[in-house]
């Protein structure tokens, strides 16, 4: 029997639509799964397909793979990694690729890699964004590992891919060992803050502007047909205008406003805590679902805390321009912040990230999937050291010209009472980026007054310190 | 010679002034570092103190200490305090006590005491807050770790401590473990964020309402007579009288605006976001100091982003009323955060922590010592599991009645272009929680779109999913 290309480890609902992928761009692919019952359920769904090879022991599996053995692991991210890896390395030879395909943290992947590294083993950590569909249809794939090998991997990942309208694959190697689950990880923290805006525009339309929900998904839906285009806000659109079967209601009022997560917005929360780079909008994107769980106690805080709205509605045409300004500089703004992490992390893990790739690499296939990511992709070709996505030529002039709308909003969030955190933040951290004097050197005076932790002055260089009780 | 009650190992700053501290209460106590030169230059501060015995082998000084050995750890927080612990392991005995009074992390504090624990020794983390001058004449302590063994170090401890106004020591019992260090580490993320509180409500009075810095000062000064009284206005006033003798301008405008930080800001970010507690107003002001520190990036960006207020000021007095009632409001709000992570904490890892103690500790010696937190400890009094500081009887009023003023200075920010992202998020904290219905179906809706993840309903119990695409 003729040997397999590429075997996939774990046939949960993720694994079999990339096998299935990978079999439907006529690669030889061997299957295996723990529970032979998901093997034999992905063998329903690949009838018919001659080039997929089903294995039901891990011998048999290791086996049928051509040499250098790739096998694509689609597990539990965590210690299931570490179990099924022990697992493989007696059937193992040196220089077969493993790829981890699942959401692994990327700390994990960069101890793996190394550790398989010393035993001869070849181990990637590929982001996959797209979800069940994307997996089977062409998701974007984000792998890290070693570039050599990337060479056996190179044009099956560009086959199973996600493509741009112009054809590009939404795949490219992202760098050595965890860099894939990195760039994943920060797609997944951009993506929080990008569902945290579209919301918080819901909201201030809803709420503070006391718009119809089906109003607010037309309005949704035109915003997708201009520089706003994507994939979240197209959904969103599609959202707003689906009535519960049962109650007749707008499913926004049915569904329970207490948000999931996985935790990957968590890990990127932290990991620019870590590695001192600013993303505060991601951060309050996760704090926002951390309230939105606290659901009984916001219902009773609402009954103590009333506020009366004293904000000043513009009309209608001028509240959703202002708006869809806001929105753009707040995506802008969450970007920048995305991308000034992936900056920080490539210097300290020595990654020679390429951006503006990275960014075409999100422009179809995942969640994030937008128009916009191709002016960032342009953005960084023209300027590959840009210090902040907000001074590129193509956002700068909008973001000048978003800023009396940004603050417009800004104000009506506060003075209507409509929380919108994340989209506050994007404003903070616009002034905040554009303030040549800023208030830390009160604080620096302060650390000195009580710590004597010393400051530097703006007029010379040294270090110094006050003794400020003698004044 | 008599045996010494405990041993202080570490003669830096901090080391030799609770030294001096135990020796000034009457305990006779021994001193040991590493460098003879500390603990000679100890030697000359203490002089004239029977009650000093310098050590200079550490054989010498675990046999100059009464069983049990108390032995007071001041050493930089990290690998010192495990290699410290190894090299005083062999001359220990069974039920021998440890206390590391550094700022090392909580979690270490846990390992090192269950590993000492398994070995017979009674291992304490205590955090220690007011610098060297606190350390000396009273600081704020926070001890964790044995109940039992606690018996051996409340007098001392107690003596050694701040007092409040009625004469309270700010020492307590705080709990098992990590309990000690961990409420330091919360102490220092409110302190992040009051501070950062502060440098906003500076920054709106100076560039929004274009202030004096001596005018501004004399504000603080007033505040410090009210409710905002607290040792960090109280410094903040006098910073802002002072000139710099070399170039007569103010301090704070010759002062490099470039915060720096030690890091337990961080944690308590961190913190938050592992365990899932919204503590936005923490974050922002770390964030806030990263951002502080990109000073190069500041002044090239406020060229390109220019912006002239479009905010209408009130009168001087209504802005100044106004910033007291936010920054009142925006207190209660970071405290509320940092209260709510300690109970989290307290559920997660069994410490069964007391609110209004800890409250009291803070009263004095520390660095966020204040009036204000006598009515912190009168509410966890009145109430001990209330959910939230905000809904205490001491504070909901006074969050009611700021609303008006707060969103107001809120308005400001924005439309002056003012940064101010801790005030702007304790806001939006507020809001947040006291919204009965927030746009988190919207998101969960998203969520089930993209994922398939489901979602519950407001209506009824169970899981769901919708298949939407096809509406």
């Amino acid at each position: 029997m003729e040997k397999a290309y590429i075997g996939v480890f774990g046939m949960g609902v993720m694994g079999q639509s990339l096998a299935l992928n990978i079999a439907n761009h006529g690669y030889a692919v061997a299957v295996y799964n723990k529970d032979r019952e998901n093997t034999e359920a992905f063998l329903k769904k690949a009838a018919g397909r001659e080039n997929v090879t089903p294995c039901w022991t891990l011998e048999e599996f290791a086996a049928s793979l051509e040499a250098p053995r790739k096998i694509l692991l689609m597990v539990t991210a965590g210690k299931v990694v570490d179990l099924v890896i022990q697992s493989l390395l007696p059937l193992l030879d040196r220089g077969d690729i493993v790829i981890d395909a699942g959401n692994s943290y990327y700390a994990d992947t960069r101890r793996r890699e190394r550790e398989l590294r010393e035993r001869g083993i070849r181990f990637f950590g590929m982001g996959v964004s797209g979800g069940e569909r994307g997996a089977l249809e062409g998701p974007s794939m984000m792998p890290g590992g070693d570039p050599e090998a990337y060479g056996y991997l190179k044009e099956l990942f560009e086959d199973m891919a996600a493509k741009t309208p112009d054809g590009t694959p939404c795949c490219a190697y992202i760098g050595p060992d965890g860099a894939g689950h990195y760039v994943k990880m920060v797609h997944n923290g951009i993506e929080y803050a990008d569902i945290q805006l579209i919301c918080e525009c819901y909201q201030l339309m809803r709420f503070a502007a006391g718009m119809e929900v089906e109003e607010i998904g037309a309005v949704f839906e035109e915003w997708n047909r201009g520089r706003l285009q994507s994939y979240l806000v197209e959904i969103t659109a599609k959202i707003l205008g689906v009535r519960d079967p049962e109650t007749g209601r707008p499913m926004v009022d049915v569904i329970l406003d207490a948000a999931g997560q996985k935790g990957t917005g968590k890990w990127t929360s932290m990991e620019g805590l870590d590695i001192g780079v600013p993303i505060p909008t991601i951060a309050e994107s996760v704090f926002a679902r951390y309230l939105s769980a606290l659901k009984e106690e916001r219902v009773a805080a609402a009954k103590v805390f009333p506020w009366q709205s004293r904000a000043a509605l513009p009309d209608r045409e001028t509240l959703v321009s202002q708006l869809e300004e806001s929105l753009y500089a707040a995506k802008v703004c969450c970007y920048a912040q995305g991308f000034a992490l992936l900056r920080a992390a490539s210097e300290q893990y020595g990654w020679g990230l390429r951006y503006g790739e990275i960014a075409l690499l999100w422009r179809e296939g995942c969640i994030i999937r937008a128009r916009f990511l191709e002016d960032i992709a342009a953005a960084f070709r023209a300027q590959s050291d840009l210090p902040n996505l907000m001074l590129a030529d193509a956002f700068a002039p909008a973001l000048r010209q978003a800023q009396a709308a940004w603050r417009s909003i800004a104000a009506l969030s506060a003075l209507s009472g409509t929380a919108a955190p994340a989209l506050l933040s994007t404003l903070n951290y616009f002034d905040s980026y554009r303030t040549a004097v800023c208030p830390a050197s009160l604080l620096q005076a302060q650390r000195d007054f009580f710590g004597a932790h010393t400051y530097r002055r703006s007029d010379r260089e040294g270090v110094f310190h006050t003794h400020w009780e003698s004044y």
